[in-house]
């Protein structure tokens, strides 16, 4: 597995300080590099090669997870049986030594499993008339209800998660630089976290992970996230039919009215001692 | 211009605190919005109609910057000269009242700007073999050369410069939820200050507000951002050609690596009396 984090050098400056000068050291950060992931049909051993489907950002690590999440939020893929194979390119990818790198992810789908032609343009379509057209379009493509998800959350667990969260991370505390997304029972127990320099790809991560496993949707669970409350990860959540959201920092408009739509519990501003709902607030237990 | 705060219900729990219950009251959101951009060429009264470029979530309010500044760091156009026009789409993006929505942009080009197919193919064929590749690709990109901008910048004013970003927040100061990118000079006064819900947008409505002036290229000035240093974000400062990108958090490694390439000033973790810096330490002045 390619590494998540990275040294370089740094120049420390201090002002108003002591007479000291600039400190130069090295210094530990997150890696960030692109993942292409290309999408074919018909399993590896198809005579048709995999084509390229989009291009992100990531902190290597867990990148199966994160094609597969990715493609369960697009709603190309809804269960494990969509998918033949998913693997890193053996022949693409190689570094300036010459050397292979996992920056290129190959998955077969199976056949009957509509292939999209190109990720932007299913988004154009999607999104580029008003809000409202965007989550009429994002609700035909969850296939999960997670309106009818009779979870009740209570709410000293959902204002200690983010504690959890940030005490489950291990690479933030060498960097200070990654976001974190966490599968949480109604309990409060952590079931998968995973870290990205992308707050959706972290999301992606566990949605992959759970995918794979054969746990989707995620009903009767939390998903916790390091950030704010986007409308891509309200749609996210939806699509992996997951009934709470909540994210430690605000949510947006949208977030809100997709969450509404969605019958899913939003929560943000989660802090401790307290905490916003700005969807769902009736899973909010006690 | 559309509103860029929305109000919604929320409902406030608090743990261990007094006997009060969940308190129920509106609360003011940053608004998120999907933007269309589209291009076109020769002019608005062309017969060819504009078409669809790549779909963007942002916070309305300066979408004009935010598209072009877009188009600056895609490589798409390079002076002012290269737009004939940029305007609001007005036949499209009704909203569910049938009334007009701001979520169509158009862009008609100057007749030999290159129009690309698609903005997602673009970014696809740069980025999908390895890190290395993908800064080669960007190296290309951008028509500025940063390396030999001669500004120095006092280490007070780097130190200083988020204190004086959050203090010219508006938006921020009633949602918690915004970004901010501010243009500052090396003295620390700021040119523009612009916020949205996504840290690249807010850059790009800095750099459409300097290339709507024939301000490009960013020579001599400081370019500070409120979050994390990404890849993206050093790629939009460079296409930009500003010298200096500051940022309130981590950057990433493949950040630091294009700064280093770029020959462009990185500063991470600036908060009031003390910074790091990743690339370009000699612009660091006293």
């Amino acid at each position: 597995m390619a590494a998540t984090t990275a040294r370089r050098p740094v120049v420390r400056f201090t002002v108003n300080g002591s007479a000291a000068g600039p400190v130069s050291r090295p210094d530990t950060l997150a890696v960030e590099e692109p993942l292409e992931i290309r999408l074919g049909s018909g399993g590896a051993h198809s005579a048709l090669p995999a084509d390229p489907f989009t291009v992100t950002m990531r902190t290597p690590g867990h990148d199966l997870e994160l094609a597969l999440g990715f493609l369960v939020a697009e709603g190309v893929v809804r269960s494990a049986s969509d998918v033949i194979s998913a693997r890193h390119c053996p022949d693409a990818a190689r570094d300036a030594d010459g050397q292979p790198t996992h920056n290129v992810v190959e998955v077969f789908l199976r056949p009957g499993v509509t292939v999209p032609d190109d990720r932007h343009r299913a988004v154009s379509s999607a999104c580029g008339i008003c809000g409202t057209t965007s989550i009429d379009a994002v609700r035909t493509h969850s296939s999960h209800t997670v309106a009818d998800d009779p979870v009740r959350v209570p709410g000293d667990v959902l204002a200690a998660l983010p504690d959890r969260l940030r005490a489950a991370q291990r690479v933030f505390d060498r960097t200070g630089g990654l976001h974190a997304a966490g599968l949480f029972t109604p309990a409060g127990e952590l079931v998968v976290l995973r870290e990205d320099v992308g707050r959706h790809n972290a999301v992606d991560k566990v949605v992959g992970w759970a995918f794979q496993r054969g746990l989707l949707p995620l009903r009767g669970h939390v998903l916790q996230v390091s950030g704010r409350a986007s409308f891509e990860l309200v749609q996210k959540a939806w699509t992996a039919g997951a009934p709470v959201l909540a994210a430690v920092s605000a949510p947006s408009s949208l977030a809100v009215d997709l969450a509404v739509e969605a019958g899913l519990t939003l929560v943000g501003f989660s802090r401790g001692e307290s905490f916003n709902v700005y969807a769902g607030a009736h899973r909010v237990a006690g």
